[in-house]
C-alpha cells in the first residue's frame, strides 16, 4: 500500500487479486500500457507542488535555486547563500558529495559540507539542496539538507533511487547524460513507488556531437516530458553552458519553455572555484539574471 | 576582390603577395587561426542587418517567416498568406522543392509552387522564403522569390552554397543535423566568400538520441553561434518539435535566447498537409503564439 | 516502367490502375507497409553482385578499393595505384572534387584529377571510383570514371540521388553521417527507382560523442542494412578512424562483420598529403592489411 | 601507498612531498598530464593479464563469458553452464541484481540467485561474473562469485567503483553508455586507485540516434582504448545487437578488431526468458558462433 498525495494506492497487474480490495478508501491502480503510472498525468490530473520547507516548487512562482558547484569552505557558501537570497533566489544549493570524472579532482567535504550548508541555511532561512551519491548516506542527509539531489551519473543508479524513494524527503532529480524522457520519467516512478511524491525533474542537459557547449541543453525533451506528468519540472543552466557567457540566455530560455525551477551555479570568486570554475556565475551577473527572469516570468503570467 | 558589406576585401594567406597591394580603400583580410573569418564578429564587429525587401532581420524586431510546409495549392497559401500576416508574421514560408526522405512522399510543385509563392507575395505584400535544392535552379528562384533557403540536408552541398553566394539574394541557411556549430558557420562562410553578406543562420534542431521530439533544439548551440558572429540568428520551432503542442514552447525558448527571427509552419487544415501534418499550427493557433512572442520580446527590450 | 535486374517493374500504389496492366513480361509492385520496396531482400531474395568493369562487388571476394583522399598529381596517383594493385586492391579511387568543410582547405583539382584518374586506371587496369558532388557533373564523370561516389554530406542530395540514378554507371552510396539505416536504404531507393540497380552502400561512421575516433564506425547498422537488402555492403574504415593507427583494426572488423567491399585510403607520403594526412595509410601499411584481410577473408569462408 | 601489479606506488601532485620518499622499492608516479596514469600504457607497458580463477584475460586465448541475462532458477542456469562450457565457454555470466529502466520489470533473485550462480560454478568448474549494483553488496559478492561487473548505469557510481576497488576481486568494467573513451579509462583509474590492478575494460555500446540496433556497438572505440592502456579488452555483443540476428556478426567483428573477451547472453529457450528475450542466444546458436570465432581467433594467431 503506497500512501502518496493523500491517497492509499495499490499498483496492480490486472490479473492479480486485486479484485478482491473492497475498501473504498484504497485506489487500485492497474499496470499501464504506458511504461510509467504514478508520474503520469493521466493517472494523476493536477499539477504537483512539491514543498521544501515552506518554498513551493511547481506553483505560479518560478523558483530558483542557487549556490556554489561546491562546498569549499564556510566564508565562501555564506557570502554566496546571502547574496543569491538578496538576488531573489529561494533555496541555497552546494555539493558536498562530488562525483568527479577523474579521481584526481576534489572530491567535496563531505559530511563537513553538509554542516557548513546547514549553517548557512540556519543564518539566511533558505532551505538547501545538495547531492547524494550513495545509498549509505540518507540518514547523514537527512540531519542537514531539505532536499536530495540525484545527480545525472546516479540517474540509473536504481538503488540509490529507492533509497531516496523510503528516505522521505523531497527530491531532485538530475535526467541522465543518456537517457530519454521516458527512461528519465521511469526513474522518477522508481522514487513514488516508495510513496515518496515529492519529486522535481531536472533537465541538465544531454550527451551529443556538439562540443561548442558542454552539453546540449534538450529544452524539447523538457517541454515533452511536461506534457506528460503532474511533477514539476526544473532546468540546470549552468551544466549544459559550460561556460558563463552562456548561462543566462539558457535559463531565460527554460523559462520561457515553462521550467517550475530553475538551478544556478554562482561561485563569490569563479576564477578560483575548485570545479566549475568556467561556468560559475559570481554574484553580481547573478543578480542581474534574477531581475531578467522576473521580467521574463511576468511577461509570461508568472512570477519570480 | 570581394564587395562585402560595402567594403572591398581580400582573404589571403600570410604568405601571398597581397603585401603589394597598396590601394588604401582594399582591406586585407589574413587568413586566421580561427577556421572561420568573414563570418567571425573579430572580423565585423557590428552586428549586421539582413534585408529582404523592406523586412530588417538583426535589427530590434523578431521577424516571423510562417506559411505551410509545402505549397499544395494557390487558395491554401493565400489563406496562409493572409492569416499570418494578419497575426504579425513578416515573411511568407513555403516549400515548393520538397527533399523528402523517401521518393515516395509527395515531392513539392516545383516552379508551379514558386509562382502560387510569388502570387501570394504581390497579394500580401509579404516577401517570400523558399527552399533550393538544386545548382541548376538559382535562375529560377530568382523569379519568383526573395530570400533563399539552404535545407538541413543540404547544409553541406557546398557547390549549391557556392551558386547561392553567386546569386545574390539573402540566403537562410539552415544548420545541417549533424553539423557542429564551427561547421555551420563554415558553411555560411562559404557563402561570403562569393561575396554575398546576406546570410541568416537558422538553429533546426540536430540529430540526437532522444526520439520524444523529432530533432533536439539545440538552443545552447544557437547562443554560442550568435557570440561568435556578427550574422542573424534564427529558430526553428516546427520541425524539431514534430508535434503541435511543442511549438509554442520552443519558439518562446528561442526568442528568450536571443534569435532574431522565427521559421514556423502554418497550415489552414493541418491534418489534411500533404507533409509535415503533425506539427503544423493552425493559423488560430499561430495567432495565439504571435501575441505570446510579442509579450515576451517586450519583456526583454524587443519588439515582435 | 523500370528496367531494373532484367525486369520491367511498375512501382504503385495499390489504389492505382495498375491492375489493367495484363503484359505478364511486367512485374507489378505494390508500395509496401514498409518504407522502402525496390532495395528490400523481401522484393529480391538473391543478393545483387555489382558489376564495376569486370570487378563483381558482392560475389564471394571481397573487393578492395584503394587510393589516395585527394588526387595531387600523376606521379602520386600512379604510384599509388601501382602499389595497391600489386597488394591485392581491385579498384582505385580517388577525390578530384572534395567536399571541404572549410572553403579555405584544397578543393580538389575537378576535371583535371577525373584525367589523372583514367590515365592511372589506362596504365594499371584498375577501375576507377570518385565522388560526384553537382548534378550539373555527371557527363564529365561518364567520361572518366567507373564507378560514382556520392559521399556523406551529399547522402540526402535528393537531386544528385535521382542525377547519379539516371546516369547509369554503378554507384558507392555513402551513408549520411547522421542517417538511420532506414534513411539510407531509402536514399538508395531513389537511386534504383531511375532505374539503376548497381548500388553499393558503403558505411563510413556516423556523428556521436566519441571524438577518441572521427567518427564512430556502425558496424552494428552495416549488419542490419545487410539484413534488409539484397545490395552489396561496403565498408570506409578511413574515415570513421581519422588516425592511421586504427584502420587496421576497424578493415578486419567489418570483413568478419560480413563487409562486401572495403574503401581505404592510400597515400605515398602520408605526412605531405592535402587532406586527410593523419588517416592515410603507406603503401607498406596496405600491404601487410592486405595480407591480414586475405587470411581473415579465409577463415570466414571468403576471399580477398 | 598502492600495491599494484607487485609494486609499491605512490601517485602524487609534483609540488608534493614525494621527493623525501628514499625507499627505493617505491615507485613515484607523478600525476600525469594526461588525464589518467595508472591505467596508461605509457606507465605500465607490458600488456595486464587478468586472472579470474584458472581462466587468464588478456593473453593469447580469447576468453568468452557466457550465461543467461538474469538467473531465473537452478535448472536453467546449471542447463546453460553445462552447454556454453561444452562449447567452449571459460567464464559463466548471469544477473541476479538486475538494474531495469522500469520498477516493474523483473528485477533479479538477488542473494537467491548468486547462490545458484555458485552452484552452476561448483558443479562445472566454470567461474562466475556477476553485476554489482550497491555500494551495500560486496560482502555478499565476495562469497558467490569470482569477477564482480559494474554496468554501463552504474559506471560513474564512483562510491561503488571505490568500493569494488577494495573488494579486489576482479572487475569487468563496462563502459557508460554515454561515456568517452578517456571517462571510461578514467573510471578503471578509480578501481586501480585503490589498488585493484585486476580490471578488464568491457565495450557495450553507446547511445546514438540510430534506432535500427540497441546500442552502437563502437569498434573504434574500443581499439582507441586498447592503444592507450594495458587493461584486457572485453566486447559484449548481446547488448548493442538488441536482436539475435546481429549477435554473430558483432561478436566476430569485436574478435577481429582485438578483443581480449566476449560477454555473450545464453538462454535454454530465449522467448521466454524474464529479460532480453530478444537478444539471447540459444545453446545451439552458442556453440554455432563459438566454432566461427574459433576459426577467427586462429586466422589473427590467436585461440579461443
Amino acid at each position: 500500500f503506497l500512501d502518496l498525495y493523500g491517497k492509499k494506492v495499490v499498483v496492480a497487474w490486472p490479473d492479480e487479486y486485486v479484485l478482491n480490495i473492497t475498501d473504498p478508501s484504497i485506489e487500485i491502480s492497474v499496470k499501464p500500457k504506458k511504461p510509467y503510472q504514478l508520474v503520469s498525468n493521466e493517472w494523476k490530473k493536477d499539477p504537483t507542488k512539491v514543498k521544501v520547507k515552506d518554498v513551493e516548487i511547481g506553483d505560479n512562482k518560478v523558483i530558483v535555486a542557487a549556490g556554489p558547484c561546491a562546498v569549499e569552505d564556510e566564508e565562501q557558501v555564506i557570502t554566496v547563500a546571502k547574496a543569491v537570497k538578496r538576488a531573489g533566489a529561494s533555496i541555497l544549493r552546494g555539493g558536498a558529495y562530488k562525483p568527479r570524472t577523474s579521481p584526481y579532482s576534489f572530491q567535496g567535504l563531505g559530511e563537513k559540507g553538509l554542516q557548513i550548508l546547514k549553517r548557512a541555511s540556519e543564518e539566511t532561512g533558505l532551505p538547501v539542496v545538495s547531492e547524494i551519491m550513495d545509498t549509505r548516506d540518507t540518514e547523514i542527509f537527512k540531519k542537514y539538507v531539505d532536499m536530495m539531489q540525484i545527480g545525472a551519473r546516479n540517474a540509473q543508479n536504481f538503488d540509490l533511487l529507492k533509497e531516496v524513494g523510503k528516505a522521505g524527503l523531497p527530491v531532485l532529480l538530475k535526467r541522465g547524460m543518456a537517457n530519454t524522457v521516458e527512461e528519465w520519467l521511469l526513474t522518477a516512478e522508481y522514487i513514488l513507488l516508495e510513496g515518496n511524491g515529492n519529486v522535481v525533474l531536472c533537465e541538465r542537459g544531454i550527451r551529443t556531437f556538439e562540443k561548442a557547449t558542454r552539453f546540449t541543453i534538450d529544452i524539447g525533451g523538457m517541454v515533452a516530458a511536461k506534457l506528460q506528468t503532474h511533477l514539476p519540472i526544473c532546468a540546470d543552466p549552468s551544466h549544459p553552458a559550460g561556460k558563463r557567457e552562456l548561462v543566462h540566455s539558457l535559463a531565460l530560455a527554460a523559462v520561457a519553455a515553462g521550467a517550475d525551477m530553475l538551478l544556478i551555479e554562482v561561485h563569490p570568486h569563479p576564477e578560483k572555484a575548485l570545479s566549475d570554475s568556467e561556468q560559475q556565475l559570481t554574484p553580481e551577473s547573478f543578480e542581474v539574471l534574477m531581475n531578467r527572469i522576473k521580467a521574463l516570468a511576468n511577461a509570461i503570467g508568472r512570477t519570480a
